[in-house]
């Protein structure tokens, strides 16, 4: 259980700490023209922040695409502009209902994806498809990367999908898909469907950006529970067991009992909403109906308890509080004299000849003199 | 959920880097005559290092007794001293073995522990017990703080009780926790005992300092879980159904195969080892005999795999980290001017009219120049 934050040992991640270092002026002014000048100095085709805004309201999905993208670019030069164009797109955002959805590989993610969003197409729901992926950064995007995945949703001019982004800077994942739901929500879409993987903390992550989250599994609970991360059941609001089609389905069921067992013990994830197992056929698209009543009793029952805008504004608050604790650890971490001292005092404290107190005391006494 | 340290709105700790920031020397040569000087000279009657070395070695229980009461102090001068002492403790530490023992009130932990104590010392071995009460800053010390509550024990003289200390500085109860089990273990205790109540974060702490955890419940598993704090059951090794004497011992093998049903369904909580439940009466002294036995058993089979070590060293290397985490909050959150500015950018960010990106930004802007 090591609580060097996952960054530390893979390379130099650049991150917003070195804009502040270098001061570069990150004033919030989107009409700033010495902003919108050295913009338009870097990249003479691109939009101004105006001609974003006025795209992006309009439903220019082109536009969308650019604005993501500058979202998720790691140049600097890019950071306070895409900053600026957030801050106009603020006023129109949080409309949509924030769906996440994760699961062990194979479980269907994908294929569920494409069969519910195009159960909410067809409803006249405008669907976005965002993903977090925290891997990205060394496998160049491992999930939704490959569009052909959901090669129906994505031609379905209703639907909108977007891989996940690599890494970059620090908490650059996290960041970047927060902010491009932010757009999605400007730009109007109606469900944003925010897919994950089991590494690392994504799920939880996850969990800290949605309305609703729910898991995805197959049938066989026992076992495949066994390898699950600890604690995942206890952020679903609802288990889909997956698959339950032609001779599977019997196995789904009792599966699905069992996974109802279990939930019956645990929190609730939601204050006021007991968490349930439902079954579901992605392949045959069997079950999203259920699927999407479910959610909207969800967003009802909440919304009229308060749990709700409880939740979103909790969100906020939480992320502003864990970017600042990944700068804070970048800033030491990433501190040259510490980094260089770093494996000394601990190499003493493991071999008993330091207390970790005073490890901890002389490390902090070199990052706040050097 | 929001993120900010638990100790944020409550007041104004010291902690070690006021230490650092004074420039107070902490060197660690606890021979250095400055240091023993300056200690002798603010405390004429307290010993010096050597002094408490040879009492605790040669087992002085006064010796240990004020050895943990310069552990606890929340005095600047004594801190550098109290390093030098655990510095020279370190070689005889680390030779116990290392209980936690969590439950929800009424679950009768202080009964329980008065049992397996007592039955620890009349086999011979000796007893320290602990607590680790974050709230104890608050109410004065709300568990173990009364001894009359283990009486038998108390009087035992291979037993040592010492009620939580105060928090005082930073992470307080944690580090000073750990330190007074250095200091019992370099005196010669066979068993350490640490009890915690369910407050905040109080049994990821404990788990992260003991080799075996257990978890004290009542009976009726499924009410009294749907209580329980998320992720609980995944940290113990074991769970100890109490109060299984009289008409009500059918109810507690009831309440043991429920919990043992729900944690076939979980990871568990050290690789290798398969938690599983059990029943006691503390009030009649049964069951500790089983218990004492399933632990040696723990210890036997996680010493043989290499999971006991490993998980020391893990807790070492976590403990310098969690520190690091906890001193970088700090240094951040009680920065004058971050502290002074806070609320207003996180105002806005709340009211829609900042994004979280650029309110981390300038924060940091902030942190780094003032």
């Amino acid at each position: 259980m090591d609580k060097r934050p996952e960054w530390f040992d893979g390379g130099n991640p650049e991150n917003f700490m070195s804009v502040v270092r270098k001061g570069v002026q990150t004033d919030q002014g989107s009409t700033n023209p010495v902003i919108n000048n050295r913009f338009q100095k870097k990249d003479r085709t691109k939009p101004n922040i105006d001609e974003f805004e006025k795209g992006i309201l309009t439903g220019d999905r082109s536009m969308l695409a650019r604005a993501i993208t500058l979202i998720e670019s790691n140049a600097e030069h890019h950071f306070s502009y895409a900053q600026a164009l957030l801050q106009k797109m603020l006023p129109y955002t949080g409309k949509a209902i924030r769906i996440g959805i994760t699961g062990v590989p194979g479980a269907g993610k994908s294929t569920f994806i494409e069969a519910f969003g195009t159960y909410l197409c067809n409803l006249g729901l405008k669907v976005a498809v965002l993903a977090v992926d925290p891997s990205s950064s060394i496998s160049g995007g491992s999930i939704l990367g490959d569009k052909t995945r959901m090669e129906q949703l994505s031609r379905n001019n209703r639907a909108y999908i977007r891989p996940s982004p690599s890494a970059g800077k620090l908490g650059g994942v996290h960041r970047k898909t927060r902010e491009t739901m932010l757009l999605c929500e400007a730009y109007g879409f109606d469900v944003i469907l925010v897919e994950t993987v089991g590494v690392g903390q994504s799920e939880v992550i996850v969990r800290e950006m949605v309305d609703f989250f729910m898991l995805l599994v197959l049938t066989g609970a026992g076992d495949e529970l066994q390898g699950m991360k600890k604690g995942i059941m206890e952020l679903a609001d609802a288990v889909l067991v997956n698959k339950a089609d032609g001779p599977n389905k019997p196995l789904a069921l009792k599966t699905k009992a069992e996974y109802n067992r279990i939930m019956h013990f645990l929190q609730p994830a939601t204050k006021g909403w007991k968490s349930r197992a439902s079954i579901c056929s992605a392949l045959y698209h069997e079950g999203m109906k259920e699927i999407w009543e479910l959610i909207l009793a969800f967003e009802e029952t909440t919304k009229e308890s308060g749990v709700f805008e409880e939740r979103r504004r909790a969100q906020t608050k939480e992320w502003i509080y864990s970017m600042i604790m990944d700068q804070l650890q970048y800033s030491f971490f990433y501190h040259q004299e510490v980094k260089q001292q770093l494996p000394k005092f601990e190499n003493e404290v493991m071999a008993g000849t330091r207390t970790a107190t005073s490890a901890v005391e002389e490390l902090f006494r070199i990052y706040i003199t050097k």
